[in-house]
C-alpha cells in the first residue's frame, strides 16, 4: 500500500525518478479488444513535454513513449500494458546544491525524514516527471472512454488573479483546437494573450505564479461512482489533489455554493427536447449522491506557484543549520499550462475505472 | 470494490440504510492493546446526533452505539472491531411522496438508475446517517491518535456569507470547550450568535443554507503521506469530499494559493527554539509533496446548502414526467454544526492510517 | 489490510469472537435486484450449526441470522448486507484453564505472541465460529450463482483413512438429498455408515480424527479466473486453506498429476454432441491456465484432526514453564461433516467474485 | 483488480509476454536503506533461465535484470523499483501452427474465450516466462528477509514416482551448495542421480512428467499471517498455486494429515535448550491458527506434467472442429528443476509481506 498504484479495476502503477534511467506506467485491467492509437498517445505526452514554448522549463525531453506489453496486432489483449518513456536530458549536477540542503516548499525534508534516503537529483521521484507516466496511462482511458461516447477536456481558466471568462463547450475537438491555439492553453484568446504576457514577466523576475484548470466531461451515462466512499466526486478529488502543486478542487457550485440558499441551489429536473431527463441548472456538477446524474461534470482544481524560483532564500541544511540556496535547474514558471493534460489524464483514469466498476452494479438482464 | 470501504491498514467498511434496523461499522486493522473508551466514543456521537438543537433536524435518535466483537477487558485485541448503532425514531411514511418522484438535487434519481432499484426511505443508503458509523469509528481512530499525542480538532469557519474570523489554537481541550458552548460549533462566540440567528431565520423561511468547516491536526509527526497517488491532502481530500453535501476542499493556501507568487507563497525552514526544524509560514498547510513536515495541518471543507426544502419545487416522476414535489420529514437547516465531528472524525481515519502506513518506510534500525 | 475480507468485487468481512456477543459478515459487492431467499440462507447454517448429530459438537447454538441492511422488499439494492448471528450458548468458564496455558496445536500461543493479548474464551477470533458467517455469505453467493445456472457442491469423501469411492454428480439436488441422508454428508451410504462408526468410537476414545471433503462446480461458464496471480484454482485454494484445521488443497490430477505423463495428463478437446467444446478427460480440474474451461471444477481438501482431545497434554505456560492441560469444553471428534458447507461457502465466494470480474475482460459488443 | 500484482504492503505487479519485447516487475512498498545486491538477484534468475542443461528447455535467454527505478546509490529509497527483462532468443514462428488450434490442456482455449482475442506467440501472457519476474523481485524479498535473519529453502523431492528421502537442513548456505550440485536440484545426490536419468529418458521420448518441489522457512519469527483469510498457509498456498502447472499443496502433515488421529498430530510445546518455546513435532509445519509459531514453516507443491509433448494429439480449431497438433518450440520435459528458485521467491514475497503487515499488530512500546 505504498502509494504508487491509482484505480481499483482500471488500475495503473507507476515508477521512475526525474534523474533515473526511465519512467513508466503498467495499467492493469484495460478490456481487450480496445485499439491502440499510438500516436494519439504520443500526441497527449507532447501537450506536457517540457521545453515547448518560452513559457514552460527549457530542459528538452522528446517524451518517446514505447509499449512493451499487452498490445498485440494494435489491439489490448486483456493482459498489463507496460509503457516506458526514458528520461533523456537530466542534468543532475543543477542539483548538487540540494544534497544536504532543503528547498523552501519542496518535498526534500519530507522525503528525507520519511525514509532517512532520497534521490535528490531533480527532486526524484517528488519531481512533475512523474505525470508523463499518468498522462500516457490517461491516453489510453481516454481511448477507452471515447468508444464509449465518453469526452473529457480542460483548458487554464486562470493565471494568478486573471480569469477567463466562462466557457462554453458545443463540440469539444473544436474547444480543444481553439485552445491548441495558444501556449497557455487558454480557451479564451484575449485572456490568453494577457496570462501568457504575465507570466513571460514573472518568469523575467526569476518569480512563479499559481494558476487554475477548469474540466468538462461530456456524455458521461447515469450511473457512474459508487456510494458510500467512493462518490465519484471524491474519486476525482483524490485524483487532482495527487498532481504535484495542487492545493484545492471543487465541483459544481464549489465553494461558492456554500453561500447559497438551498431554494437558489437545488436543480430541478426536467425532460428535455430529447425525451431524456435533466436538469436546469448544475450547480451539482453532474454529480448527485456521489453518482453521475448524465448532466456534464465539471470541477476546478487550483495549483499553487512553482517553489523553485530563481531568488536566494533562507533554509535549513540536513543538521537543521542555517542555510542559504538559491534555484538552479529548469524549471516553469507557471504550471498550469502543462498541467491541463495532466488533468485531463487522471479524470480519464477516474472515469474509466468507474465505467468498469459500474458495469456490475446489477444483475444481466436475462440468462 | 464497491465503495463502502475506506483506508488500507486501519480500514473501516459501513453499512445500513436511513430507515432500516440499524446502521454500523466494522474497523479491520487496529493495532491491539488500546484502551477502548466507550463514554469518548459515546460523546463524539453526541456531537453528530440529530435533535440536538434548534437548529438541526428534530428526528430523535439516542445513536447509542455498542461494540459487538475485538475489545477484550476494556483492551483492543487486533481483532475486526464491530459497532453497532440501532434505528429508533424512523418515520418512513414521510417518505411515501418521494417512492416515484425524484427530490431535486437529491440521490433519489442517481441511485434509481445505477440500481433499477432503491430504498426510498429517509434517502435510504444515501442519507447523511451513515455518518453516524464513521463518527464512532473516527473517534476511535482519535484513541489511537492521542495514545501518539496528534490532536485533531474541527469548527465552523462560516454560514452563508458569514466568515468566522481565523482562530490561533492553543490548547485543543480549551478551544473544543469554547466551541461546544454554541449551538452551531463556531469557535468565534460573537460570529457563532451571528450564525446561529441566521439559520433560524434560514429554517423559518423553510430555506436551508450551506457553509465551510476549519479543521486543524496538531503534533502529527513528520512522515505521513505515501508518495505518489495516495498523498496525505489527498486522501484527506477525498475523504471529505466523500461527506454528503461537500462541494470543496481546499488545504494550506488553496485557492488563494492559486494567485499568489512563488516568492510570496515558499514556506522558510527555519530552526526553532526547541531545536527542531520548522517553517515561518504555512503556506504548505502541513503537508510538502504529499508528506506531512511536522507544522500544523489546515484544511477547509465547503458544504452545499441541504437539497430538502419545505417549498414546492418542479421535478419529474420515475416515468420522467413533470411532477411537484415539497419537502417532508425532519431535515436540516444547515448542516455544518453537525458537519464538525463528521470532518474530525474523516480526519482522524485518515492520519490513523497513514500512521499505520509509514510505521514501515523504513527498516528497523538494528536486527 | 488485517486480513478479515475476502473477495475484490463480490467482498465479504466477518467479525465476532466464539464467546462474544454476536458473530456476523458484511458483503459489498452484491449486484443490486437478486432475490434473497433467507429461509435458504438459514438451512444452509442449519448444516454447520453445532449439536446436530452425536458425531458434532453439543454445544446448543439456534445460528438465527438477522439481515439488517442492504435488502428491501426481498431485494438487493446494490447497499451492503450486514448479517447478524447471535452467540447463545456460550460457556466461557470451560476456558479458563487455558487462561495462560496454551494449548497444543491450538492458535493460543500465536496468537498471543502475535497481539500481546488475546481473548481466551473458546478460542476467542481463531474459533471455527467464525465460518457461521462465511456460511451466511456463501449462501447468498450461492443464490448469485443459481440465477445464472452455476451450483456448487461438496461432500465428505474420506475419513481417517476411509476412503469413499468417486462419485457421479447428474442432478445435485438429487447428490444433495443422498448426502443429507446420513449424518456424516458423505454421498456413498456405505461409506458414510463405516464413517459414522468410525468417528463415534473416535469420539468415545477422547480423540478426534482428520478427513477430506470434495468439492464439484457445475456450469461454471469458459473464461472465469484473472491471471496470472489470480488463477481461479489459487483463489480456490487460498479460500480451503483459510478454513480451520484445513493442511491441504488439490484440484484436477491434484498430487498424484506429479507422478503422471503428459501423454497420460493431457485432457483432448473435442466437440461435444451439444456442439460446444469439452474434453475428453479432465485432469485439469476444469482449470486451465488458470481459467475456467467450462468442464466441471472439482478439488479437494485435507482436515486435519481437530486440535483438542480429552486426554491429559504436556504443554507450556505463558511464562514457558512445563504445564498439563486436559480437554474441557464441547468439541467434534471430527470437523468434515460440518466443513461440507463451509466449503460449498468458500468456493461459492470465489466463484461469484470472479464471475464478477470477469464481466469487464472485454469490451461490450456494441454501443 | 487484473490479477497481475500480488502483496498487500510488499507488492509487486508483472508484466510481459513471452514473445514481447520484455517482460518485468514493479515492487511497490519495499522499505527503504535495504542494500541492493544485484549479483545476487541476477544468480537467481540464473538458476531458473532456460538453456542452462540438458534436461531443460533448449531456448537461450540470458535473462540478464536491470533496475529502473527505485535504487539510489545501492540502497532503496522507498520509491517503487522496476526491474526489465528483454526478451532475446523468441521464435515465434515456431507458433503459428497454434494461431487457430488449441493445445490440450494449455491456456490457449481459455484465453481466446475469456478475452476474445490472445497473443499466440509462445503462449503470450500464459507463459512461464512471466515467472522471471516473480523470481526477480523474490531475489529482493529474500535480501530483505535476510537482512532480518529468515531463510528460504526448496529443493526437488520428487520427479514421477521417483520421491527423495526426507532432509535435515542445518545450514541454509550448504544445503543450496549440495542441491546445486546437480542439474535438477535435488539434495540427495543418489535420488538426482535416478531423477535425471527418468527425465531424460522421458524427454527423448517426446513426452514430459511431472514433479513435487519441497521449501523450507528457517528462522521466521512468531507472529507472521493475519486471521482469518490471510492466514500465512493460505497466502502461501495461493502464491504457490499461482505458479505455472501447479496443481496441489499442503503444508505441515498435508494430506496425509487427514489420515491421522488427534493424538498423533497433536505437536507438544516445550521450552528448548534456548529457553523459548519450541514443539517436539512439526506436523503443524510452523503454523497455528494461520500464524508462524516459531518451527520451520515446511510445505509441498506438486506440479503437473508440461503440456507440450512432442507426439501427434487430437484437439479442436477455433471453430470447434476437430483437428491435429504436434508439439513445436522447445520446451521443458520436466519442469520442477527450474521450478526451485520459483517457489523460493513466491514464499519469500509472501514472508516479506507478512513481515511488514505485523510491524502494526500492536502499539509501539511507549511514546
Amino acid at each position: 500500500m505504498a502509494g504508487n498504484s491509482f484505480g481499483q479495476l482500471f488500475r495503473i502503477t507507476t515508477f521512475g525518478e526525474s534523474h533515473g534511467e526511465a519512467i513508466g506506467v503498467i495499467i492493469d485491467g484495460c478490456p481487450a479488444q480496445l485499439d491502440v492509437d499510438l500516436d494519439y498517445i504520443q500526441s497527449e505526452l507532447d501537450k506536457r513535454k517540457p521545453g515547448q514554448s518560452k513559457i514552460t522549463t527549457q530542459r528538452k525531453e522528446s517524451d518517446t513513449v514505447k509499449i512493451l506489453s499487452g498490445v498485440f496486432e494494435g489491439k489490448t489483449t486483456g493482459t498489463p500494458i507496460a509503457m516506458l518513456i526514458p528520461n533523456e536530458d537530466q542534468r543532475s549536477k543543477d542539483y548538487n546544491h540540494n544534497t544536504n540542503v532543503f528547498r523552501p516548499s519542496h518535498a526534500d525534508f519530507t522525503y528525507q525524514n520519511k525514509y532517512g534516503i532520497r534521490d535528490h537529483r531533480g527532486g526524484g521521484r517528488s519531481s512533475a516527471r512523474e505525470t508523463a507516466a499518468r498522462v500516457a496511462a490517461g491516453a489510453l482511458a481516454k481511448l477507452l472512454l471515447k468508444s464509449q461516447g465518453i469526452e473529457i477536456v480542460a483548458h487554464v481558466s486562470s493565471v494568478g488573479k486573471i480569469d477567463a471568462p466562462n466557457v462554453f463547450i458545443n463540440d469539444v475537438d473544436e474547444f480543444i483546437a481553439e485552445r491548441e491555439k495558444n501556449i497557455v492553453r487558454c480557451a479564451d484568446p484575449a485572456t490568453a494573450e494577457e496570462m501568457i504576457e504575465f507570466i513571460d514577466n514573472v518568469r523575467k523576475n526569476g518569480d512563479t505564479v499559481g494558476g487554475k484548470v477548469s474540466c468538462y466531461i461530456k456524455n458521461c451515462p447515469v450511473g457512474l461512482g459508487e456510494p458510500v466512499f467512493d462518490k465519484l466526486h471524491a474519486e476525482l478529488g483524490k485524483a487532482m489533489l495527487s498532481i504535484n502543486a495542487v492545493h484545492g478542487f471543487e465541483f459544481g457550485s464549489g465553494f461558492s455554493g456554500s453561500e447559497m440558499l438551498g431554494s437558489e441551489h437545488n436543480d430541478i429536473f426536467v425532460k428535455n427536447h430529447l425525451g431524456d431527463v435533466s436538469t436546469l441548472t448544475n450547480f451539482s456538477g453532474g454529480i448527485q449522491g456521489g453518482i453521475s446524474n448524465g448532466m456534464p461534470i465539471e470541477f476546478r482544481v487550483a495549483f499553487k506557484p512553482v517553489a523553485t524560483i530563481m531568488h536566494a532564500q533562507q533554509t535549513v541544511d540536513a543538521e537543521g543549520n542555517a542555510a542559504e540556496i538559491s534555484g538552479k535547474g529548469r524549471h516553469d514558471p507557471c504550471v498550469v499550462p502543462r498541467a491541463v493534460p495532466i488533468v485531463e489524464a487522471m479524470a480519464a483514469l477516474v472515469i474509466a475505472d468507474h465505467w468498469l466498476r459500474d458495469r456490475n452494479s446489477q444483475l444481466p438482464v436475462s440468462n
